[in-house]
């Protein structure tokens, strides 16, 4: 029934800068059993090989390869579909894009690139969406926050563009089901065979049911107490912390 | 009937760099009679005092308070409403918005900024939207061409904004009703009190009677023959130039 399991990161490997209690055993227990698994992940700010460090500093034993991203996502469609990417990107996403020099075309690919968004960027992006160029972004989130302040996140440049080229792009971080359904797929499952554990009711849980993935709540991290409200009615869908949940993995 | 009269620059004054036949003399004549007028324009590249040059130099006789600009319909809004302006424009714009200090709030103004369209300056317009400032914008077109390339106009900006703050821009240029009624305010006119003369059936024409102005279209610029045809039914509303309409004028 469960072939392969998805693991979001923030809140239920890592909260404030340590690991969850149970959480580094849990991992390694569901290794053990044979499960392949991916630890996800939204970020745009940090690369894969940077997280995987990350993982490792707390006491996770990860490869990089267990590490998937909303730019990762994005580069297995490019390395799919042999486009050629237009990086509106973090400098430190740089590595994440290495190497693709696809064949049949161009796609424009819109990370949170902050004082990257120049008009002389977002020009050459709108040049290549007129030329047919696809849009693929990694959320359209309006803002965040950072040092106190608001600040502008990718989504208002996504709209740009959008409204620019009068196109739609492809959003391909959580709670996307393209995200979720390219997860699975990097782990050579299917959807509907794969097991999404986050502490983010909307974005995690229910955004991977939706995607046709099967997925269970945890009580730690952002998890507020009421949350499990917005399930369907299943008790197996909601355990304490991740540890619990691999002690009743099938 | 008519006691103002809005003659649009592009294509009815000027025309690939010189004065259209006919209208240094139309002007003077339409002066002459003691009708009030205003030239106007979208441009937000140029600031009053420059356009007004550039018309002299073709050989019109004109002062600075007979030009109207979107730019200048954003300063008249701003001034009435005691805002002081947070600008995201192009520099060659500042003398529009010089000595505007309003104590009542902030409102941002959007015109065509091109490299001024920073990360940095829309997080600062963002901010300032949602601590509550107002958003006015010259106009919201996608693109324009340039140098044969397209490059990006004010709207993706607008469109950026108003989905990060969750607001709706207003917009101030033609064809929107609040440009044709502040320029006829302008000039001590009521809406259908005032003409305006235009060679756009779109922007200048058909946005003037929506705004509640009478208008005429004239087959110069960048008229073009059928255009007419989109009028409701009046032989009064087409002149083959405005040295026609001058003569024409009750």
């Amino acid at each position: 029934m469960i072939k392969g399991v998805l693991l979001d990161i923030a809140g239920v490997l890592e909260q404030d800068g340590a690991a969850v209690p149970g959480s580094l055993e849990a991992v390694a227990q569901i290794k053990a059993r044979g499960y392949p698994l991916r630890l996800i992940t939204n970020t745009s700010r940090r690369c894969r090989a940077v997280l995987c460090e990350d993982l490792r500093r707390l006491g996770y034993v990860v490869k990089e390869s267990d590490v998937f991203t909303a730019p990762m996502a994005i580069r297995r469609r490019l390395e799919q579909q042999q486009l050629e990417p237009l990086l509106l990107i973090d400098p430190a996403l740089t590595a994440d894009f290495a190497g693709l020099t696809g064949s049949r075309g161009v796609a424009v690919v819109l990370c949170d690139a902050a004082d990257g968004f120049t008009y002389a960027a977002l020009n050459r992006a709108f040049q290549a969406l007129l030329e047919g160029a696809e849009l693929l972004a990694v959320g359209d989130n309006r803002y965040y926050r950072a040092n106190a302040q608001f600040m502008l996140d990718a989504g208002p440049f996504v709209r740009a563009l959008e409204y620019a080229a009068g196109c739609k792009a492809e959003i391909l971080g959580k709670p996307a089901a393209g995200f979720f359904c390219a997860a699975a797929a990097d782990m050579g499952c299917q959807p509907e065979q794969t097991l999404m554990v986050g502490d983010d009711v909307n974005a995690d849980v229910l955004g991977a049911l939706e995607a046709g993935l099967q997925a269970c709540l945890v009580r730690t991290g952002k998890y507020r107490p009421g949350d499990e409200q917005q399930l369907p009615d299943s008790p197996a869908m909601v355990h304490d912390d991740l540890a619990q949940l691999a002690e009743n993995l099938p």
